[in-house]
């Protein structure tokens, strides 16, 4: 059972997403197609990247990711096709990937160049349709990802230098930044849960205080019911990070903060 | 042929909906997944409850509608699977699923409880992909609905207190309200065509007067054409309930009214 | 391997587009059905029209592709069933089909009337659900075209009168409209890329101009990328006609147009 999912900054209102499922059903129809979103914010490769990482473990191995926010189309950036944990990945060479394999590497990498898998006239606008689309249905019927193009090593994958990271400064404060803002209004930040932990660890904890914008949080919440009725509260969420939440509410429209914005964590003192 | 229907107040910006599929499809691979909606407004139990109300019959006997607008996340309510109608249905305990049974009864309800089945470990903010999906999966597969938990009856369920339906007042007005506007700009209402003929009956008709906000319309139009171009016009639209509409046009935009608006029918007189 | 398109005006708010998917499969389980979009504007067949001809060809041969834009549900305008180039098509009588197949003729016409097909009761507002979805299910499974209903020859089937087209004008300036905006703010219109090589044919070509608004674009690029990053550009799109295109941004918002601005293309001189 082959599943490819789709993820790309399209919109659902032009053909594009159709124009992709044709050229693939066209050569697997037995694929199981999965759209994980097409609202990614035109060319934000940062938040398709933060979304792909934080999704493709729930896909069962061998799952087939493709990632189409391409900036860059018609340029002279690669596509690359990549194995990593068990999952296949395809995505322009512009620094998405990257974040999604974050400091594990890949397995396997591949500069996607074998003309013969592609949709033919190539257009320059519309690699989508013309190569992901085609490539990724071929890879999903077993075509060997070697056969796909050369082989590339991480060292050669471009990456933005733009993402940092949260980390803790030199004064023992957790430094942050809001990656994300969902449906809900949560804010969602890119601090990892195991970093709240390091920077508790060894000391003799008085508790926590998330500072966001003007507001002050004192610990972490266990779910989004953890503070009163439209009162702010931070917890892990799903992905594993810190998330600013509003019992009830949009903790985006209540603290007027959005994505971006700095959020620091240090011991209660 | 199993199939699960999905009814969520995710969005599709995020990737929630793709990790609800992926565990789904890890454990259930040949699953056919339907998307009902996951723009229910975030956290409203009661659109959610009238939507698959309004949909779970045209899908065919033995499909698994899941609905996740699950605003207690976390907390202690519980989550329900429930056999109904040839049917099986997925809610947290919040009043969705009475809105979907109405005043028939459930064949079967079950409190979600065999741990064996979750996605470990659960978290605290995301039971649609720990607990919803993974049960969701098993039971597609043909998993006992009486091994997935403790038995409940109905009156155990909670019900929301504020969902009071249309009804005839006692000076002979049929009064109900807006509890959905589409995306065409109807305004639906919960007055069942039922509850007109019951009003209608036994007396010597000269016909309806529908009132709503500032606008008075006379008697009911068989199809959206049924006034002049940009005119309003009432009918009984395709959940079997009245609706206001305005041919061409957008009634929300036009009347300026919109959820919650009051609806009267009384005979003319 | 059968499938079926849905290309429809009902959002995904609602529950309409559950509905019609609900009934397909109760029909025909094994369907493959694919979303082309149901964020068409409410009513806009002529936006219906241009996007199903730009992806209907993606699609495997066989594929059923079902239009639902149809503001006359329930008055007496007919619905079609279309044989075309190796595809199967419905949509409501009004326009929409010959914006698709354009300048070359389908293989078989049918007007929809075999009740026996249809879901009963039929509404008069929902023939989504109640004509075309079973309609479609039927004739994925095979069912023959022939006895859906009575042979029909294109001159019978209505035309909108409004859809000119692009030409060019006495004075030899290639004069087109944008027809689409899509999710990027890139201005798509109706002119087709042969249309510009007809212009310049047997001319001593200095080079085009496209003037769109109060901007002027000297020649076409060949990607996203061929022009500064901020500036406007025009080149052959997707749909292998002329777009008016931002490089890293929306032309709509930058150059303050969008559907039904005129482009004119005319020679360097």
């Amino acid at each position: 059972m082959a599943i490819i999912t789709l993820l790309t900054d399209f919109g659902t209102r032009d053909e594009y997403v159709g124009a992709l499922k044709g050229v693939i059903l066209g050569i697997h129809p037995q694929v199981t197609l999965v759209d994980v979103s097409h609202h990614i914010p035109p060319r934000d490769i940062v938040a398709a990247g933060h979304t792909l990482r934080s999704v493709y473990r729930y896909f069962p191995e061998g799952t087939l990711h493709v990632a189409v926010v391409d900036p860059g189309v018609g340029s002279n950036r690669s596509i690359l096709a990549v194995r990593f944990n068990g999952y296949l990945l395809m995505a322009p060479d512009n620094g998405l990937l990257p974040l999604v394999w974050a400091d594990q590497l890949p397995q396997e990498i591949v500069r996607v160049e074998n003309q013969m898998l592609f949709r033919h006239p190539v257009s320059r606008t519309f690699h989508g349709r013309d190569i992901f689309a085609p490539v990724a249905a071929h890879l999903s019927k077993g075509y060997p990802l070697v056969d796909v193009g050369s082989p590339m090593t991480p060292a050669q994958v471009f990456r933005l230098d733009h993402d940092e990271g949260a980390g803790i400064s030199p004064s023992g404060v957790l430094v942050g930044t809001v990656v994300s803002v969902d449906r809900f209004g949560n804010l969602i930040t890119n601090i990892e849960a195991a970093q709240v932990d390091q920077l508790m660890a060894g000391t003799e904890s008085h508790g926590l205080v998330i500072q966001v914008g003007a507001c002050r949080i004192d610990g972490l919440a266990i779910s989004y019911c953890g503070a009163p009725v439209h009162m702010p509260l931070a917890l892990v969420g799903s992905r594993n990070c810190i998330e600013i939440a509003v019992n009830g509410g949009s903790a985006a429209l209540l603290l007027g903060v959005g994505h971006g914005t700095k959020v620091h964590i240090k011991e209660k003192g």
